[in-house]
């Protein structure tokens, strides 16, 4: 393998706002060493997801961020090329956190291996990955969403939003959908099945959400803060549930927005509508994944759960792509296809 | 029974910012008529408690406003001088939300018979009424604090404040009380046995709550909200709870106040920290209400929970006392003495 180089985008700066291209840096290196244990693996699809633009903050996180010079983070499907660990075998698909290179070296513990029965296996990091799992366990965790109970969700065309608003349906409740353009809208009432979906960007917004939602809101499934989140404060029912996923309308801030200070109008809420907010992430629900998988899975085989993806070719586009997602301007699971998928 | 009158204090004005004595209104009027299954009592002690101020406010809080003319709400501790329910006689010492009144009438089932042997009567309207179950039902079923975790409480020498840090303490956690005077603070460890208490009157406050926090903070029994709230939060620890009890210190606000707008900074602490906010009220917890006063009367005999009360004479100074309430100015479980207490 000694003619092969391995293709990596490194973050080199960390951004002030919104990122730039210039933020990242495309290089070539060596084939990753092989310690033992480890497998070798060829990314096939490399998931771009929106809490990567809080690991390249220098403050840290819920996660360390990334470190200047080194390796975007990110989730890949691989096809496995060599291997120390008699679990894995050359040409097995796999699902890890590869980050943003052709070709990634993890030790075998932190692989899973993927079944292109199951699908295909982009979906490893979309429906059936991070983001299925993260609308699962979160909604129903922390949402609880009841028979006829209003449900309403930020960014409800994304990754996580779109999941989430149809298993609200499933479990009965209403879904009422947020996203960024008509288009988006009509998709998710159209293909998703949510009962409405209302256009952040409009100027009527907030008449439009309030009319959507004529009994108020029992669960808000948070991705975005910001104006959204502001507009639909007030509507909350009582013993409303807040689960806070993302908030990706904010990401770019460097400071606190102006004034009014609306902290203690949010604290008068939650006390005097007893909300409950809680914050999470998908590995706080780790020992929830065999059951997450296995009933989306089922989901989807029942067409109870659908899913869209934006596939855009080739790493060295994966800046241009994350930014345009922190925009809002891409539509569905965002993957790069970074080689060919060998089971299509 | 002619001869004799009930004094009321009403509510005639609403208060804009701090209430004045002038929003109240004594007045004199005949004994209330006892319908079918109705109680008549004379009022031993009244309850005054913080969340008073939102009564008097005209917009709906979780409970209804005092209408204009009416006579304030309140917990009462009652003698019953006439019964119209065989489940109550003559002599009988009762607790109920018999109002701001030196008689009341309430339905038998809206009343909760007394055993003055189980400690001063004056008590049913603290440590085992309203404010003891508000703390004891608020930090373990929110809160749940664990062994040597770190539990802040607002408020810490207050009816319910004091109760929760003692429990924190009972439950093998760290209690850390914040209050409003040396005095208070230094009573707060004396007496209610809490590791460290702050007086957020201090210059250096930050730096003094920091500095009795050396491991984070993992329970924060928000009382107060405030400059407060806005100095303990960068301390929570992740998966940090926090019941919210109340919102004295922006009681009398009128208005937002003035930016930068800190609701967004909040939302990220609660996602990155993956926090649990939760609003409640001590009826959401009626079911537990046995539990609640058979333990905390355990831990009273066992000398393990103590209590301190504030014993003001005369309902016409009842307006006075829950100004200074307000103002932080008592010290100790507020009541005010109606009438004698013929159990001492």
């Amino acid at each position: 393998m000694s003619d092969i180089k391995n293709r990596q985008i490194l973050l080199v700066a960390r951004p002030e706002g919104e990122p730039k291209p210039s933020d990242f840096q495309l290089v070539e290196s060596d084939v990753p060493a092989l310690g033992e244990g480890e497998v070798l693996c060829q990314t096939i699809y490399l998931s771009l997801d929106p809490y990567m633009r809080g690991r390249m903050n220098e403050s840290k996180n819920y996660a360390k961020p990334v470190e200047l010079g080194m390796v975007m983070e990110g989730g890949c499907v691989g096809k496995v090329i060599a291997s120390n660990d008699s679990k894995f075998a050359e040409g097995d698909i796999v699902e890890g956190k590869g980050g943003w290179q052709s070709l990634f070296a993890l030790p075998g513990k932190a692989l899973r291996k993927i079944d292109p029965a199951w699908g295909p296996i982009s979906t490893s990091v979309g429906v059936l990955g991070m983001p299925g799992m993260t609308a699962y366990t979160g909604l129903l965790n922390i949402g609880k969403p009841q028979p006829d109970e209003t449900v309403v969700v930020a960014a409800a065309s994304g990754a996580v939003g779109s999941v989430v608003g149809q298993i609200a349906r499933i479990k009965g409740a209403r879904a009422v959908g947020i996203a960024g353009s008509k288009e988006k809208c009509q998709y998710v009432t159209d293909a998703f099945g949510f009962d409405a979906c209302v256009n952040h960007r409009a100027d009527d917004f907030e008449e439009q959400i309030t009319g959507a939602c004529p009994d108020g809101i029992d669960v808000y499934f948070e991705n975005v803060a910001g104006k959204v989140f502001e507009t639909v404060l007030p509507l909350f029912n009582p013993f409303a549930r807040i689960p806070v996923c993302g908030t990706i309308a904010i990401a770019n801030d460097t400071g606190l927005p102006p004034g009014p200070n609306q902290m203690h109008y949010m604290l008068r809420q939650i006390l005097t509508k007893r909300l409950t907010f809680r914050g999470f992430i998908v590995s706080d629900f780790a020992d929830q994944k065999e059951e997450a998988f296995s009933t989306l899975g089922g989901w989807i085989r029942e067409d109870k759960l659908r899913y869209k993806e934006d596939i855009v070719d080739g790493l060295e586009n994966a800046p241009e792509a994350l930014i345009g997602l922190l925009k809002g301007e891409n539509f569905g699971k965002l993957v790069i296809r970074v080689s060919d998928d060998p089971t299509k």
